[in-house]
């Protein structure tokens, strides 16, 4: 399936595309089968942080498993809510089914589902979907698109502007360690607009052109995955804040472009 | 119009809910064109904070204002972006063409058009409209529901809970003045969960009874007139922070009951 070079074949890669939308469009079906209903049961993961595990988060992920386990039996498994499962044909699928469950549990309609194919370099293609909004944001293999409510699209960062006239998002205000929230703040300090609250559909944003930084921390591997294929797809970078691979997860710097990136890792730095 | 009483016949009922869909049509039309567009021109309101009124906010609202000029024109308007019209009518319809301007401009799901007809005992009908994903809430004169990506379904805030399973949500976590920031701060850490980053979305979530609270300052007449409509036929209460009428706009508590509202206040004026 690979050329002397070690390259995908285009069958390959229209496969690998194909089952993510598969795994994507189940996620979604057991997503939507909860949300907003009054039966919705949730845990608490950690005690400190309030994290809901709820039927629909291990429903959606188990509909996934059960696709791979039929149609790529010998690719890995990285999810959020069962063990990873080891794979001999290098590809790794890495799922959160659903990225935001505090949003979710809350009925916002900005949670999503995150599902990514990486090998030993990285992310290779990944998807963002929104199934209450019926949007998809997807990314790899040279493609960049969203499709939802208005349509077909192709996606593209933004261009560099200041960070005087920048759009910066984090999911809660509350970012991390006393020590990460400090370089968080002198960030923001420098921006035109932060604001709270998408979980990961403010990567999407970035993507689609609308903000120019997304900064976060604490996230795990299967957080990223999804949000580094699609923005880089769109021309975006995504980095540690030091700039270095973003794909281990914990502090994440998602930009629009190189120069506001570089902006933004000097005031977090600073 | 008006039976003896001074109730509204059901025609005229009929007639003030078709007024108001057909507003929030336009309104989606008109908001729509110019959402998450490059060629978004925005001027800043206010120097101090960041108030974008982007052509489609003026658009929106001169399209409602068009529609009522030939349906309504006995009826007063007090819109966002335009004078407010005297009526002579009794009724008056409060118009926000985009609520949530930063969330348009940041290209969010979660900014809307508020469309509400007032007498002079308060909010009769209100619809809070979400263009992109296409889902529109509605409130007064007997009925309360969301229609939207699954369908029609009746909206009801949700039972009593303690606060410290409640959720409460507000815009942004720099909550009024620094008083009003304490009393938030005081409200916040007894909630189970606190988001933010949901404009009027965040009301439509009090409705169907997905959250407990929305808590926010400095609002005006025509941020509030819609939630306040939408939230009372679903169940809930809208009033100031001292429990006083919240038509004026100001300091906003939306309960999805009495035992929450009352439990909200205690902790606000603690």
């Amino acid at each position: 399936m690979r050329d002397a070079l070690g390259r995908l074949s285009e069958a390959e890669r229209h496969e690998l595309m194909a089952v993510a939308g598969a795994l994507a469009d189940a996620a979604r079906r057991e997503t939507l089968a909860h949300f907003r209903s009054d039966s919705l049961g949730a845990e608490s993961k950690e005690s400190l942080r309030f994290d809901p595990v709820t039927v629909a988060d291990r429903a959606s992920e188990r509909a996934m498993r059960a696709i791979l386990a039929l149609r790529r039996p010998f690719d890995g498994i990285l999810g959020e809510e069962f063990g990873p499962r080891e794979g001999t044909s290098g590809f790794t699928w890495v799922l959160d089914p659903i990225d935001g469950t505090r949003g979710y549990l809350s009925g916002t309609p900005t949670w999503g589902v995150l599902v990514a194919v990486r090998d030993a370099t990285g992310p290779l293609f990944g998807l963002i979907d929104q199934p209450y909004i019926g949007e998809r944001f997807a990314g790899g293999f040279g493609m960049a698109e969203v499709v939802g409510p208005m349509g077909r699209k192709g996606l593209r960062a933004r261009a560099p502007r200041p960070l005087s006239q920048g759009i910066l998002f984090s999911t809660f205000p509350e970012v991390g360690t006393p020590a990460e929230g400090a370089a968080f703040a002198r960030l923001a300090r420098e921006m035109r607009l932060v604001r709270y609250g998408m979980d990961c559909y403010a990567y999407a944003l970035v993507a689609a052109g609308q903000i120019d930084l997304v900064v976060e921390a604490g996230l795990q591997p299967y957080d990223v995955a999804a949000p580094i294929a699609v923005i880089e797809a769109a021309g975006g970078i995504v980095t540690n804040w030091q700039g270095g691979p973003a794909a281990g997860g914990g502090q994440i710097l998602a930009a629009a472009n190189s120069a506001v990136h570089a902006a933004a890792m000097a005031a977090l730095n600073g």
